[in-house]
């Protein structure tokens, strides 16, 4: 399908605390690879940012992490999933920042 | 395929210049549904943001573009292709505020 339609988009972008720290970034793929997990999670991308550079483009991220959900009841099932809440647990320490934005069919 | 790999996420947010206002956001829309012909673009979403509400979540903005691309490359020639330049002409006034995110494999 092309154009995805019904579904709920999360996108999550972290700010490392120490920005530019190698082990922490490792660390934090580790968590949301073992995060990626979760049984509602449909598909997701664990990224950073391109090489593109313009004036619009937010790139003082560290790791964008891209989920998508069938619904939005899959994910509030995902933020009290036990999985989630062991990596919230285990990462938050990392990350000095989070932005999260979740999108449904305009 | 669980895990999006090897591709190239873009996803971009639009501030409308007249917020709430209905008209604007529907040319906005429409001119994404016209800008999602581009050939590159493999999949693709128009959101808008979800009922959820926490500190965390970023949902001042009016319109998700959500584009997936196989590789920068096609990212790139999207840029360029006449139909996105057709885009911006058509619908730049429409908006206030852009805010890009391209990410690849972290």
């Amino acid at each position: 399908m092309r154009e995805l339609k019904g579904i709920f988009v999360h996108h999550v972008f972290f700010w490392l605390d120490k920005k530019d720290n190698k082990e922490d970034l490792s660390k934090l793929i580790e968590g949301l690879q073992k995060l990626s997990k979760v049984k509602t999670i449909k598909q997701f991308h664990i990224g950073k940012p391109a090489a593109t550079n313009r004036d619009v483009i937010e790139r003082s991220y560290d790791i964008s992490w891209f989920v998508l959900f069938e619904n939005a009841a899959d994910q509030e099932s995902y933020q009290v999933d036990p999985i989630h809440l062991k990596f919230v647990e285990d990462c938050s320490h990392l990350w000095k920042k989070v932005v999260v934005h979740d999108s449904i069919d305009a």
